[in-house]
């Protein structure tokens, strides 16, 4: 029934051309085709436009008695800021597999914020001839998830500013239960079903609006939220600096009712973290409805049920739920689905799409994901949190290393975005590297204690020498690394990552015990002890008061169970990104402790964490442009 | 090539379900089909799904040489607050002419906002057996077109402030002029395509950033845009009224350099409106360019190409400019494109989706659209602007009144939305309906003023007596009518506005000789007064001092020769929406004038215009759910 995977060749250029004139001149499969070499029938698919199709969620149910294929996590060191390649080798790995080994393949990748595109960053599609196509899609649009993200999450803000103001005006609470629950023409009330949910947590054991008490009533109608206990914000997928703290209300007709509170990133939103991490339909309505907006003034959460909002928000998210398929340059297929922030949420693409994966791929198949920032924060939230929702279990860690972060672990100059690199990068220093290699030992071990096998991809620049990457090579084996493997796909694609590709099989094939780091059984403090001293290497943890507050609050609510998703930068094991290396003898200081009550974590805040970029003097965007003759988009990169 | 129309049969079930209980109901065409029939290639369309596409601008070139179709503009007398069915015998009569007459026929429709969906309003695709379908994905994020206008609105907004944040902090030219064009490695520097454009208009013509003398550089440089002029404001499709007016930049990073600002629905962003006016790519790349923001502190235009983020909008925008192919009930073709604001905008589905259905329907053929609001608003914006911008010429209004309106333009109690009619309009009361004709023969007269012929659609409801509804066809007929047919589309689907369609078709085949109300050379106060006096039946305009100093800086800016877009009531001829009938005797006041330079006209301000709706007590979207056994949307209606 399915169609044979025919690759598609790579016509390499040198000098290596930008990597949107090679998205652009790259040939492309239909989509449709895409779908049946990867097994997925045509009911299954929903196309958008002839490069790109949403999954439905049916396809698990067809395939509920394959068994899983192999889950590999693209990891990485400690990064300079400009990135280490991890979306390259993501993507690089799943073209050899496919490609030239002729595996069964699927990569899982992210879907970017569109602010960035057009700040400083640009695209995030993967780079040179490591990349998923049509890379403008991949970088805007695409099928709207994150458009569907920004209304869901902006109706719940608007209804909770809604109410407040509502409230405040019907003083009367029968007058409040009249308005919320209004009789018909024949003088009857009904509740709708959220109404019913919001009674059942209430413990009013009642159906039939007429039966209620007045205490009952003003129960049910009067939510009471506190509005200095709102930590609900609004989003928008815009670099917007203006936005991040404002007043809001200040018209007329909001009465003086002013209030601050600001906008983050679209991907910054919780429902963001729970589009990544829910399982179904069913899951994702209960998801949405246990989100916690803030407490009522007897510090009570209020949820989005409470509102009344939680169906309309699973309406408006119904479609973004089905993952997105795309291809990579040299025609292997990838799903992708969700992008939430890796410091205050965990940073992965999503369970669905990874489980479609591993059902479409098969036993003998090979799923490539990708976790976000370095693997001290990237990785453990994938096995800890991730892997803990869905029940997947990995078998190999690619960690990603490159000389030039090595060298700034070493000691090397700062490396800042935008300016040239210090000659101590170009040129061989084996010293420097040398100094730096504990920051890799460290990661390696942390993924070992995790029971899945390691191998290490040393993305490989064309300014690294033999003698540098080979002194990689033996310290990730020493450090315990089934394999070391020097990868050049970024300017070879698929074949540049052969052996890396090898090496993967490999390690897949031999044993491995997957475990989580911590049980969920323990306390707050507990959880966040073990991961500071065994992830980061910390002394342990200094709990401030603030935090210790939130501690108590969370446990009384009832979220002591959830597992932790840290909030700290990733430029250093330590909350202090200027300290690199792997340093130790250090604490870790736990600011603030917030909730996601949906997507299902705590978030403890080690560090100042920005939640909404802003755009430089001179943006991407004065480069970007649509070439009117032939509809292409320019400047992209 | 083209397989032939194969209407869709309705079942009509009594009584009349709701809308959402039809639609889900429906038979429904694949969307392939729907094309084909159509005359659309299948290389032509871009797949959203099952049951949407996108129609590629490519077509026109194809069909360049076809002669149009008759093109019939549907407008209505001044509405109640309930409105009168515009956008239902907009469907009912395309059902008719296709499915029971047999003519080539295509509805052009505007996609509505999805902030009232869940407010109070409901939806906005028809009703009754006379819809839009799938009625869900018409009122949700359909393919995303105005997520992408709150997107690029919103990255122009972005790009305002924090070039505003970035000048502020560089006080040396020189250094600012070095920030936006940085030397590279071999120190050369060039202009981006943008930086271009801006020189131009700066009369500097060089296009090496070397030769710029340091008066140059500074001028190219320093946009000084002066924050009290900044009249372009955030969107968001949420109705959230605290974000009526709101102070941005309250952030420490952002120094203090706050602002007092506001958002607008999404629909009522100027891209919007250049959405719906634009009339090719290239077009719509220059509109962008020329939206006005503000001004510097000199008083000149600052726009989106100074910004030099006309091509990032261009870019964001450019699968929003292809028109959504649906279908109605009776599975005739639509083009669901664009839905600009009918007040501060013009209120019309796009030129570019008239045009292709006038190509793909050829001479014999007939396009049916609708312009928002009264005749008074849409009919005259959509003659003296739409078509003016586009060229086209109609051939047929249809004017849609009903027996209730004409009833509250007599002297009948206020109507309300969601509170239960007087029994006025439901008992037969011919005193009452005489008194009100008034307001629909001056809306006939308009029309005729702009030579095209009119036929008059008495939209019946159940309690309306045959005596009543032959007192208003009579009384049409008498004011100019070419004909006046009661129609029950509603109820009834295509079959009840037959008598309708061929009215249509007979008043299409009579001569018109189509004229624009006024020139556009005339100055801004004669165009003012041209349509206060013609339209609204006014004794003149009063122009106020703010309304004059606008007037005047338009003027010496170069945009007196725009078109006029009145933003006005639709309750009213007057600009109070209490004064019902057909008054006179009355003066307009012009409080102010706006400009929409990339949209291409000046929008005078005659009252109040609510540009951000709010939720009430009880929204709409407590009834919204899925179900989660079949996935469909429940309560949305």
């Amino acid at each position: 029934m399915t169609r044979s995977f025919v690759p598609t060749r790579l016509k390499l250029t040198r000098p290596v051309p930008s990597d949107i004139d090679i998205a652009q001149s790259a040939e492309i499969k239909p989509i449709l085709q895409v779908a049946e070499e990867a097994g997925i029938l045509p009911e299954e698919l929903e196309l958008y436009g002839p490069y790109k199709a949403k999954v439905k969620l049916e396809i698990l149910e067809r395939l509920k008695d394959v068994p899983d294929g192999k889950y590999v996590d693209v990891t990485a060191i400690t990064p300079t800021p400009l990135g280490e390649g991890k979306t390259t080798t993501t993507v690089g790995l799943s073209q050899a597999l496919g490609a030239c080994l002729g595996k069964k393949v699927f990569t899982c990748i992210r879907q970017p914020s569109q602010g960035p595109t057009f700040g400083i960053k640009g695209g995030a599609a993967g780079g040179g001839y490591s990349q998923i196509i049509p890379m403008e899609d991949f970088n805007l649009h695409l099928t709207g998830d994150i458009h569907a993200i920004t209304a869901a999450n902006n109706l719940l803000a608007a209804a909770i500013d809604a109410r407040i103001f509502h409230e405040a005006d019907v003083t009367d609470d029968a007058k409040l239960f009249n308005a919320l629950c209004p009789p018909d023409k024949q003088g009857s009330r009904r509740f709708s079903p959220s109404m019913l949910r919001r009674l059942k947590k209430l413990g009013i054991d009642k159906t039939d609006p007429n039966t209620l008490t007045p205490e009952e009533r003003s129960r049910f109608a009067r939510l009471d939220i506190d509005p200095a206990s709102i930590t609900w914000r609004r989003v928008i997928d815009t670099n917007d600096r203006y936005l991040r703290e404002i007043e809001v209300g200040l018209g007329p007709e909001e009465k003086g009712r002013s209030r601050r509170t600001g906008f983050d990133i679209t991907v910054a939103s919780e429902i963001m973290a729970i589009l990544a991490l829910t399982t179904s339909l069913a899951d994702m309505r209960e998801r949405l409805g246990r989100m916690v907006i803030g407490t009522n003034k007897k510090g009570e959460a209020i949820t989005a049920e409470d509102l009344g909002v939680a169906g309309a928000l699973t309406v408006l998210m119904k479609d973004a739920i089905k993952p997105n398929l795309m291809q990579t340059l040299e025609g292997t297929p990838a799903l992708v689905h969700a992008g939430p922030f890796a410091n205050i949420a965990h940073g992965q693409s999503s369970i669905l799409a990874d489980r479609i994966a591993l059902k479409l791929v098969g036993p003998e198949g090979y799923v490539v994901t990708e976790s976000g920032f370095g693997a001290d924060i990237g990785m453990e939230k994938f096995m800890d949190i991730k892997c803990r929702y869905s029940g997947l279990v990995p078998q190999v860690v690619v960690m990603v290393a490159t000389v030039r972060a090595l060298k700034m672990h070493g000691g090397g100059p700062k490396v800042v975005a935008g300016k040239p690199l210090a000659a101590e990068y170009t040129d061989e220093n084996l010293d420097l590297l040398k100094k730096g290699i504990p920051n890799m030992e460290r990661h390696i071990h942390n993924a070992l204690k995790y029971g899945v096998n390691v191998v290490v991809a040393v993305n490989s620049f064309s300014t690294d020498t033999p003698a540098e990457v080979e002194l990689v090579r033996r310290a990730a084996l020493d450090a315990g690394a089934m394999d070391a493997i020097v990868s050049t796909h970024w300017m070879d694609g698929g074949e540049g990552a052969k052996a890396l590709a090898k090496a993967v099989v490999a390690a897949a094939e031999k044993p491995s015990h997957f475990r989580f780091l911590y049980p969920l059984e323990q306390s707050i403090p507990e959880k966040l002890e073990i991961i500071a001293r065994e992830i980061y290497g910390a002394d342990g943890i200094d709990i401030l008061p603030e935090a210790q507050a939130k501690i108590d609050l969370y446990t009384r609510l009832g979220f002591a169970g959830l597992p932790i998703c840290m909030a700290k930068t990733h430029l250093s094991f330590t909350t202090d990104p200027n300290i690199k290396g792997a340093p130790t003898g250090f604490r870790v200081p736990i600011r603030d402790v917030r909730v996601s009550a949906g997507a299902g974590f705590l978030y403890p805040l080690l560090g100042e964490m920005r939640t909404m970029p802003g755009l430089p003097t001179r943006p991407v965007f004065y480069d970007v442009d649509l070439d009117l003759e032939t509809g292409k988009v320019v400047g992209l990169f």
